[in-house]
């Protein structure tokens, strides 16, 4: 069996929602040398998250930015955790809707996802800065 | 260490949530093979979803539904993305509440889920066609 | 390649969120034997769940649960399981939200968390009782 593991940190992002599928193949090259398994992906912090979503059009991504500022809203009298700001709390309550993790099986050497499937970074904080995040894959 | 993976269409389901345990496991009968493990289903779809719960009372998929349509509204001016209708856009948001995968232990060649606990099939288009997923289950 | 496997029962606690990182390392002293691995634990239960979020402030556990319970509300009269009380339904909803399971990487020996992450488990009844619980730790 391989298994593989890989760190790296994505560029910090804006709030909201980025397709980060080609920095994760980027830094994990070999999974080609994979017949059949698993790549995860998985953020080391709790006000940025992972998800699996659509890959073509960006209006997506930012009516999830819309709906979830909707959901979660910021400034709510009755949170207690507020110290780093309105949007401290929100960002943790998001990270756990989202995710801290996607895993994807790997078929023939590649990720197997649908057509219209990519990764997201969901930046939940507005200035989050760079994320870590552990790519991890194994298989036969 | 064995490693099986198989890719499967589930049959168009309507709007809704869906119990699926017995298909996926009719498609990986090679689990019986594996004494401590790990099985993995994964859809390839942005629009449909997977999740673990309750597998007696149909009940309990019907409130899922109810609950979802109040919290992820349909026809919010503030969407960009509707070009396919008013169930597009929430469809991406719930299937990325739910997530894309199921990842369940596998002990003596059996899932090793709860009494109460199934696969739902989550779908979440008015007419969402056949789904399909891939399934993955590896271990020694 | 190792894979390792341990059921525990994690003790009754009250409705709302809690750190159980420590618990879980403790029912698998296994994982020093793995370099370059994944761990994952998966909660037997519908209406209670996991997550990955703060390890910290336990302020953030608090508004989680005031997050949890504004958005899925109790008592929702379009709800049709209602049997085992106003905390049935909405318990199936939030567990589904937060997911039943984490997957987090092992890296040379230890869990490869980011500095503020810890292991929620989610009890979303007002009398959940024990939780059983499945750890697999697999990797080179």
């Amino acid at each position: 069996m391989h298994f593989y593991q890989s760190q790296i940190s994505l560029r910090a992002r804006s709030r909201g929602f980025h397709l980060v599928t080609d920095e994760i193949l980027h830094a994990i090259p070999e999974i080609k040398n994979i017949n059949t398994g698993m790549l995860q992906v998985f953020i080391q912090h709790t006000s940025a998250s992972l998800t699996i979503n659509e890959n073509a059009d960006p209006t997506v991504r930012l009516d999830f930015e819309t709906w979830m500022n909707k959901t979660v809203q910021e400034g709510d009298p009755d949170y207690e955790h507020d110290y780093e700001g309105d949007d401290d709390m929100p960002a943790h309550i998001k990270s756990s809707l989202m995710g801290a993790s996607v895993l994807i099986p790997v078929t023939n050497g590649r990720l197997n996802l649908g057509t219209w499937q990519g990764i997201y970074l969901c930046e939940h904080r507005n200035y989050g800065g760079s994320r870590n995040v552990v790519i991890s894959a194994w298989g036969i």
